[in-house]
């Protein structure tokens, strides 16, 4: 009997600049039987957007209908504008077929993962430092120095939900982030609790031998 | 700042021929940063044992009068015959210093010692099969027939408890096994619990910033 290789359901969170895009790629890239979850979004593409890769884009009635069926992981609408959610049909297919699925979603959708599923494992990307986000930040140079502010504000608002997930991972060294990810996916498939039906068949075993 | 590197109490338990012993090995031939507890016993010397490598051998007054001083982590006596324990002094050296310790003990000392120490990692190994394991059994020839049938039955009574431990870790593969002990100890590092201390230091920079 080998070591249980069920897929897993990760949810990665941190503020921006801390590199949870590229922690994920890098995922992706080295583990074949990793996947991104992709969100549905009743806001508007933008230019260079492809629907069903970056984003499922829906209308509003379509998206509703969605809720209406139950057909979301978890939903939210942002400042009663647009809505973001999860289908749950690609990560159960995923899950199904023993590949392993990421969210990448804010801490309050994590939130929301963990309680509907509470076999998730809930992962925060932390900075090495505030000031190294600070920098990160700024590098992106994709944002004005008010954009910078708000979004540095909102990691420490951020930060203070880091001990509700199961792991923190510092994003000091990227490959080193990366690999941490990979120890947790190879250790969270040998907790016990996942394991039950390996040892249900050992034993299981007693009156044959 | 960077990820968590404090020592980690792991215990390690499995039925008899599992392997624990070639797993612990590897482990510590392969980290620095790991060591053996050696147990405390009263029962003598067996040829080629040496003291404090296999055990530190003790007087039954020597044993009783470190119980009272609560010089334990855990012990227990064996059919009303010998003492076995393990030393607390040597653990809570090991880990203030930052290296994980590896206690090679019984489910029941796994379980007084999880109760003892909450933040302890507890790792079962488990044979791929029963009839694997027999065949190990069988293979270390250090043992008669009815020793081996013994030992067979009371793998079913310590598989019984695979499921109170925090990981089940399958030695199908030794070099997978031990690597699979590397991931977890990896992943354990980032637990949220265990780093705590991280995240206020970087919230706690909130007014410096």
């Amino acid at each position: 009997m080998k070591q249980t290789r069920t897929g897993l359901l990760l949810v990665v969170s941190g503020p921006a600049g801390v590199g949870k895009g590229s922690v994920n790629n890098g995922l992706i890239k080295r583990n074949r039987d990793i996947r991104m979850s992709v969100s549905a979004t009743t806001r508007p593409a933008r230019p260079g957007e492809i629907d069903g890769v970056h984003y499922f884009f829906k209308s509003e009635n379509d998206f509703k209908r969605m809720i209406e069926e139950g057909a979301f992981l978890e939903y939210m609408r942002v400042f009663n504008t647009h809505y973001y959610g999860t289908p749950k049909s690609f990560v159960e297919q995923e899950l199904k077929e023993g590949r392993s699925v990421i969210l990448e979603i804010d801490v309050q959708g994590a939130m929301r993962v963990k309680e509907a599923y509470p076999d998730a494992v809930l992962i925060f990307i932390a900075p090495p430092s505030m000031s190294e986000l600070k920098t990160r930040l700024i590098g992106r140079g994709t944002e004005n120095t008010d954009a910078v502010e708000r979004r540095f504000a909102t990691a420490y608002k951020e930060l203070d939900f880091a001990e509700k997930y199961d792991y923190i991972v510092v994003n000091d060294i990227l490959d080193r982030a990366i690999s941490r990810v990979e120890h947790i996916i190879s250790a969270e498939r040998c907790r016990s609790s996942r394991n039950g039906e390996l040892i249900g068949k050992l034993i299981g075993g007693r009156k044959e031998l």
